[in-house]
């Protein structure tokens, strides 16, 4: 078989004539970026083949310059093995560790009112209730006027201690039971699991081991995990950590994924695994750096959304994807960490959060439970752009959601030099006239743009009047940045000397038609659902925005190109990661576990893609920066 | 290795020297007669050593008659593989199918208002409600207007279906659930398991499965184990069958039981093993036999004394057997088929009926069950004769229990020639002088006598004056049949003509004296019971009298030894095998297993071996019928 060697990471593997280049890839164990789950339309898995002749079809070939074809650029995903081979994977091609929002929201002191986490209280361990508890127990010994059967003497104690009234028992935790209260002195740990109505008693530890409890909070998210490991005495934060979701070899994108699982024998299995993996990879690598036996985590609560959610359980999640878009579930059954393979004690559990429909996912719930919507009488609203945009609306009296296929376009997906918010990537972008000012991520040298630089883009775009309302770049103009080449029009934000590759890094035309449909997509379905609920962004008291644009992302020129509703900027506040947060309190709280089934079954779900003044909306949003320029009286260009 | 040969099995097996040949036998598949697992305290294990010099120890030969050790013959448990041997094992030490009480309660249509059962409805049906159902659904298509989850659309219809409000689903059936509906265009049965105060969703499959729906009652005897195949739809038996507890090779009483598992590495798998072989043989052969599927089998309902049940379900049971006493549990969790190894359908149910205390068990509380006793005001009692006397007392107020170290003698152990219930054993005896007559299970040669037949002896030795008051056989009269031989007293019963192996059957002055402690230790604790609740025997409406005497129990010779109290024999019932008809309502019926846990709730148990009165009344009751006649007026000889 032939051999195909990869550099700079200096790997090999034989593999048979024909596989692609993307697969003999991920069997060597070398990864490659891939938007679209390997289908040759996103252009994000160029490599360059040396010594072989290469046979990258003319769709592919769209992707590239006329030059780099003739220096051996192709696409992994769509060129196949033809023979030895020695590949160099440019490092645009290579994913990098992202800047990862691990914290959740950051408070807005200055308006308290508006976030609900200023609520919590002096000590959060009188709040801390969560679904997996020890209880430590002293027994009195049995004795002839006292002999009840070892399962009721530890019920009678549990009851004292805790108050609840019904407990159950596993029977892995009664067949070692007998031996395991007499060896240590009827003075033990009880691991107990709450189960619909009642208390599952699951291991019986010698000693104290309530010091050494640990929980886990997940961030399922398509394209990035994040754990966080919590004193579950306590309720600190240990430590936290995030990866890549190793799923991504896969598809970059929940429908690449879904069709990666459907379409093919076996495809479900792969994607579990790897998210099983990146799971476990980060847990254990955390307890290590903090010294903590992974043995003393029993819990673990995780956010995704629907998708990630049914991969994460391994559930098909063919009926996802196609009219009418339902899920296996929407509310999850408590699951054993053995069941699930995950790598905390073998008698854990696992929680996670209930969706609400098909494209509107726990992650969703996560955030309205962190950022408090459900809980006071004000209205308000949270913006999750993702690779699906999200929008839930509400109060404690009423929640509405949608989702819009907003593309990934914020996370850089489908734009030519468009990547996430990692090192390299330009967070942020002034123009004056031919001038250009940009700040990137790390002060590297320019490698792409992320969410919160292409947004400032197409805002000092339309400021220069580099493009026109509708997007087009103004050729006409004497402006020298503004070149037309391969066939399109591009602006060049770097020149071959500032960037990293030496390549030059433009926005080109489809760049900014793609930016304006799904910033169109995001504002179009706030509108509708405001509409839906016969409220306008006045009656809105506050707007949460979530996502991966970055970590700074600049509201007023969110605003600026029609993205968020032209209201007061300090009522919009940037929240980060609210799905980590709201996994961390459901892992904390009963409360706000039972919050969050209570918001997922509270909330109309609103299906814009059957909703003809959603199409409405989204035809007038797409331009800059609305065809009805009385809806953003702010936007002065 | 040396070579050992059974006859009439013809089985061999090659085997260390030193192995004891009973676990040669063990080893071989051959099973021999072992009360006492092994420690050559019952001499039931005798055989025949033909070509070898043996080594019988001296504690043995007290078992065996001169003339026998001289043909060779030596308990298997105390000797030695000892090079190549050539072993017979003669009939009375070859274990024989017992004639099972298969059926529960023979309804006294006589006196009907003293048994619950006449009360069952024409049509039983309308009655069942077990732990297990399988609730057929025929759902709608999702649409747009209509696409919650598969979950939801599942638990929405088994409410319409079902009335039940929570349910629950297991991680195996979740996964399997999207396409499982899909490929059954949505017409599923769905079964389901009630869990503490929810139902858990086990398992869906495609068509109405509900008419190929059976349950298993099963009697988990020390000695015998019962299995009831039931049609779940009607409640009707469909078949049954019972055979030996495989258990018996590791010991024939519950104690011999609980030191096989406590004393030594890894005592207690095998206990566990056997029993669950037991319940797995029975129940794929009646399967077989019925034509029925055991895929098509999901619930199971078992009853047995605390021992049995701690054995069944793998849990030490030695706290037990020592002071004070302590089970580890006495209601059991609802476990699955897959994790208890029962070959039922793998997503199948078993649970167990709840004990009272280590020596008050699930088969005592299934017979409270089955008789009725805590559904009226009137005061009943049960009285359930096994190798451990247990004895129950109460009405729907209250309910007080004991148990009594009886010793297995009514069950044939301990006694030279007892036996059970099986083909050959005497079972009923009527004597005149020195003139004898019997009459044996299955019209045999007689092989031995079971528990009825040792009751009629020792009644007409009684009568006949053969022995004392005390027991003593009258070797002063003219009686031929009294006779001293190999050191004590004996009464030829049968002569070496009439039996089957052609030695002479009889009844020795031991075997008489452990009848007496038996009979005594049960009337002695019945009466304690009695006056513990400061009643006497007239303030009681009915007794049931359950055990493995054999069939044909003459209750006017129970009396007359002064086992039973002397009341009116009518007030008197041998109600059989009442563990497994409890077991069978416990299967079919919420409310019936609802009650059982009521009852051992409700259950007072009063611990006899610390209790003086027991003691007393023990020493008074070890005369024939009693030391104090004025208890037993009727008995006149």
């Amino acid at each position: 078989m032939p051999k195909v060697k990869f550099s700079p990471q200096d790997k090999d593997i034989e593999i048979a004539d024909g596989t692609t280049i993307l697969t003999a890839a991920q069997a060597a164990g070398v990864y490659i970026n891939n938007l679209c789950g390997g289908n040759g339309v996103c252009g994000k898995c160029r490599v360059q083949v040396i010594n072989s002749r290469i046979h990258a079809d003319m769709h592919s070939m769209s992707f590239l310059s006329k030059q780099e074809i003739t220096e051996g650029y192709a696409l992994a995903c769509q060129t196949r093995v033809d023979g030895d081979m020695k590949i160099i994977i440019p490092p645009e091609s290579i994913p990098e560790e992202p800047k990862i929002l691990l914290e959740g929201i950051q408070v807005n002191y200055s308006s308290p009112e508006k976030i609900f986490l200023h609520k919590i209280p002096a000590d959060p361990a009188s709040l801390i209730d969560p679904f997996i508890q020890n209880i430590y127990l002293e027994m009195g010994e049995p004795s002839l006027d006292d002999n009840i059967s070892d399962v009721d003497r530890l019920i009678r104690e549990l009851r004292k201690k805790t108050g609840y009234g019904f407990f159950d028992i596993s029977l892995g935790c009664l067949r070692g039971l007998a031996l395991n209260l007499r060896n240590n002195g009827w003075k033990v740990t009880a691991t107990i699991a709450r189960r619909s109505h009642a208390w599952q008693i699951l291991q019986v530890r010698g000693g104290d081991a309530f010091e050494q409890s640990y929980g886990v909070a997940v961030d399922v998210g398509t394209t990035t995990i994040v754990v966080q490991l919590i004193n579950m005495k306590s309720g600190a934060v240990v430590g936290v950590a995030g990866s890549h979701n190793l799923q991504s070899r896969y598809g970059e994108d929940v429908i690449s994924r879904m069709i990666y699982a459907c379409g093919r024998e076996q495809g479900l299995n792969p994607l579990n695994t790897a998210v099983v993996k990146t799971i476990n990879d980060l847990i254990l690598s955390l307890a290590a750096e903090k010294g903590i036996n992974p043995d003393n985590i029993y819990a673990i609560a995780a956010a995704g959304n629907t998708t990630m959610t049914h991969l994460l359980f391994n559930l098909m999640p063919c009926a996802i994807r196609l009219q009418p878009y339902v899920p296996t579930a929407s509310v999850y059954p408590q699951v054993s960490s053995k069941e699930m393979d995950i790598k905390i004690n073998p008698d854990g559990a696992m929680e996670v959060l209930p969706s609400v429909s098909s494209y509107v996912g726990g992650d969703i719930v996560a955030g309205i439970l962190a950022c408090g919507i459900a809980d006071r009488p004000e209205t308000r609203a949270l913006i999750d752009v993702g690779t699906n945009g999200e929008i839930a609306l509400g109060n404690n009296q009423w929640l509405v959601c949608c989702s819009a296929s907003a593309g990934p376009a914020f996370e850089g997906g489908g734009i030519k030099y468009g990547m996430r918010a990692t090192r390299g990537a330009i967070e942020e972008v002034i123009i004056e006239d031919d001038n250009v000012r940009y700040k990137t991520i790390g002060n590297a040298k320019p490698r792409g743009l992320c969410g919160s630089g292409l947004i400032d883009c197409l805002y000092e775009f339309s400021r220069n009047h580099i493009i026109d309302g509708d997007g087009t770049l103004r050729l006409e103009t004497d402006n020298g940045r503004i070149v037309e080449k391969d066939g399109e029009s591009q602006f060049i934000l770097a020149y071959p000397d500032e960037t990293e590759n030496g390549h030059e890094l433009v926005v080109t035309q489809s760049d900014i038609n793609h930016l304006i449909r799904s910033k169109g997509a995001v504002f179009a379905a706030i509108k509708s659902l405001v509409d839906y609920v016969g409220l306008t962004f006045r009656d809105i008291n506050a707007f949460y925005v979530a996502g991966g644009f970055g970590v700074n992302l600049d509201i007023r020129k969110a605003i600026g190109i029609g993205l968020l509703p032209d209201i007061e900027p300090e009522s919009i506040q940037f929240v980060g990661n609210s799905s980590l947060m709201g996994a961390r309190m459901y892992l904390l709280s009963a409360q706000a576990a039972g919050r969050s089934v209570e918001i997922a079954r509270m909330m109309t779900n609103v299906e814009l893609s059957n909703y003809q003044p959603f199409m409405d909306e989204y035809v007038a949003a797409m331009f800059l920066p609305h065809t009805d320029r009385r809806l953003f009286p702010s936007v002065t260009y």
